[in-house]
């Protein structure tokens, strides 16, 4: 490898130029400080030395400062809030890479309320997104934690899941066509807003979750939901996670329409969150187990009347210990916020590894049983601090420092940990990647279990649609390495 | 061109014999008596003439009947319950097709019903799916009229739609995995039962609706629902299309977890369902427009006080002049019989033109009324009577023959009468076809309505994953023409 030379290339100094004709002062970022947020991810784990930013106002410019870069041979990564958790969106330290911002198309074009529809560029925020639909009695039904950052594009291209999958399905779902600017600098218009459209392949579904890799989404249609008028929440404990699918089972039966979300968080989880929020008191007793329920219609509905009743059942039936239940929005909200807080409140307890994995539902309780075992064995005193979505499958698998150990002791063993929950998640059939994606930290995960044809057809798509490799190099595929293929073929044989 | 030959050519003969190796007498048939009911379509619109009809018993046979054609370079057409409405599984005339049938592979794999997921072969009808996850208490929620013969392969190769779309999405969304054969007779299994799992391109949502061009669907999993328990259904009668729509906006804001369809019959079109099944009677006077309601809930509910509520209200204001309310099943199902014999019914008035399009819900009354105002002025007399999925935006704008025309003469104006409705449908940002797909019919409408670089993204993603052309490659996508290309470009510029 023979390392960049300091400074630009006349090459690139062309390229920036033609790139500040097309997009002005304000379109081109280069000095270190302007740069420096777009260049680094939210997590910090990766640090990349982009060529420039560039931040087009409309498809149009987006399209132009493709051809642009298509021709110099200058990668591009697209970015959106830059608030991936595997490094969706920061650029390599080559400095061949020129990260393209879609911050500045933040225009909600179209909003119709009898269609139960809207059309958004891909920098809105999904929290703003949410207010537009909110504001016309209409519900955009995704909710993440990063919501107040996260951008439609980025949101769209990394088909982010959270906490309403189960009711409403992933972003993927929420989209009924998008504009995309493709590696030839085309700008495809599929900005249609039907519910059934049967005219040729689902171009959009490739797009959506592709990270960027195949295209630039600059809008989205999406459907809209009815606004929400009643609520109820309850914070339950319980004894055994076959209790938790007990009582998911008992509300599908009784208020399956109306399940907006159930959460799942360990009582290792939920006692980290009081010691990272002294405001925050758990309002219930120590438990092994707990479960937010959140309950939504779009009609009026005794919804507390209804979930007490559940609960009454639940508790009956030994399925739940102890419950505590919303009376008013505020204390709903207060609630969700002890379920909001476990990331942060495990960044601060020390050195973590995040395993976002998802199983048949059904699976769960052998999967947080065998990772635990199987990671303790591996390393002895390790913390097991899992929490998540579990009406959805999803769990966050999260691994914490054992005490006294260091943490970079603990963060040099990621992979093998990593691994050892992987083993256990592949052999449940689930994944090693539910909704946080692939980005450049899990593509060797993606050589490791999605090998074979399915990966093969993926770098066939991937050659078809930027033949160039223009478009996030270092995201979602894993380099070819014809030996590694050979090696697993030999292991699996 | 040349005819071919008489009798099969010595490489055919080869291929035959081999595939007999593999499949057994039972699995390949050749006699013109036994292939005859694969190779016309259920409309009669294509009648192909295949080399032979294969009949796999399972994935492993698929797969290598895949490899023993493709190295004689026979391509293969494959086909479920061949109820196609646009000839989508029926083989060419140029001997050369092999007709792949999953009919065979008919067994349920898996249910489970704590996961609300099962595990079907392509060949399991999509009523004998329903009946399993009915019989277990769960709800596949797809309802199409072909629901009796058509195979779970074709639907979602076809991304079926019908009558539940609005509630529960097309077939599309209900799939949770596949297992596929690719063109180089590679197996891929796809069958993970996950709501998330974001670990690269979503392959199995570019095979749902490839209509068997891209590879063989064998088998898929499916996401279930809790089986709904309390119904209630109507037949309301409305002054204009604007009150059908007053009417779907009541229920949205009312019932919208509850409802299950809403399904439009214009006055002309319900007109023939007593003149065809003189046993069927319209309980409601002459209307120019009818809506039938049907409301589900998988929780003890009184959905007929509910919807008599509603009801009231409408009529009250306007938007409905009478209605009558089912008061059991039987009712119910006659009620729906009167929807579901709207195509028969059509068949036995005369010849007819069948426009399967979509359009935005807000857009409908325009889509009618400009529709047939263009239809009459291009052909006088023409009848329009269209009926359909009013909820999720697909209107079967179906035109019947004049009074005293010759069925010849009218059918020989297909392709104007039907340019002429899809040039209304393409200004108002619709589809034309919502449901049926393209299959062999309406190639010529993709070139025409979908070129450019969607189209163009369409025939690098066929390239990629059946480089040599093998499967149905008279399906979706049109011949290459530059010619017609380059016209259309002058035109459009």
């Amino acid at each position: 490898m023979i390392a960049s030379p300091p400074g630009k290339s006349p090459d690139a100094e062309v390229l920036l130029g033609a790139l500040r004709d097309l997009l002005g002062a304000v379109g081109v970022l280069t000095e270190p400080s302007d740069i420096a947020r777009y260049a680094t991810d939210w997590r910090g784990l990766f640090t990349g030395r982009p060529l420039a930013v560039i931040r087009p106002a409309d498809t149009t410019e987006v399209a132009a400062a493709v051809r642009l870069c298509a021709a110099a041979r200058a990668p591009i990564v697209p970015q959106g809030g830059n608030t991936s958790m595997v490094g969706g969106a920061t650029p390599s330290d080559d400095g061949r890479e020129v990260v393209l911002s879609l911050e500045r198309m933040r225009r909600v074009r179209d909003l119709d309320a009898v269609d139960h529809t809207m059309i958004v560029e891909a920098g809105v925020t999904l929290q703003d997104a949410q207010e537009a639909a909110a504001a016309a009695g209409l519900l955009l039904p995704l909710s993440i934690n990063s919501e107040g950052s996260a951008r439609i594009g980025g949101v769209l291209a990394t088909n982010a899941g959270g906490n309403n999958t189960l009711r409403h399905g992933n972003a993927r779902e929420l989209v009924l066509g998008l504009e995309v600017v493709l590696a030839d600098g085309a700008v495809w218009n599929g900005l249609r807003r039907l519910r059934k459209d049967n005219t040729g392949y689902c171009l959009r579904q490739l797009f959506v979750g592709s990270e960027g890799t195949l295209g630039i989404i600059t809008a989205a249609a999406l459907q809209l939901q009815p606004g929400l008028v009643s609520h109820a929440a309850a914070l339950c404990a319980l004894p055994t996670v076959e209790s938790c699918l007990a009582l998911l089972g008992r509300l599908r039966r009784r208020h399956w329409a109306e399940l907006q979300a159930f959460e799942y968080m360990s009582g290792a989880a939920a006692a980290l969150v009081p010691l990272a929020f002294p405001e925050i008191t758990l309002p219930l007793a120590a438990s092994p187990h707990y479960v937010l329920v959140d309950l939504g219609a779009s009609e009026t509905f005794d919804l507390e009347a209804a979930l007490e009743a559940v609960l009454a059942e639940a508790m009956e039936a030994a399925e739940v210990s102890d419950a505590v239940l919303s009376r008013s929005d505020g204390q709903r909200k207060a609630l969700w916020r002890i379920r909001e807080e476990h990331s942060e409140a495990q960044k601060r307890a020390g050195a973590s590894i995040k395993n976002d994995v998802s199983v048949p539902i059904s699976a769960i309780p052998e999967l947080l049983r065998a990772a635990k075992a199987a990671c303790e064995a591996l390393l002895p005193g390790v913390r097991t601090v899992p929490f998540g979505h579990l009406g959805d499958g999803n769990i966050h698998l999260n691994l914490l420092q054992p005490e006294g150990m260091a943490a970079a002791d603990f963060t040099a063993r990621t992979h093998e940990l990593a691994d050892c929950v992987n083993a256990v998640v592949h052999r449940l059939g689930g994944s090693f990647s539910a909704e946080h994606g692939v980005g450049r930290l899990k593509t060797g995960m993606m050589a490791e279990w999605r090998g074979g044809p399915e990966l093969a057809m993926m770098r066939a798509i991937k050659s078809a649609l930027d033949p160039a490799g223009l478009f996030s190099p270092q995201v979602l595929l894993p380099p070819q390495d014809p030996d590694a293929e050979a090696a697993r073929t030999l292991r699996d044989a």
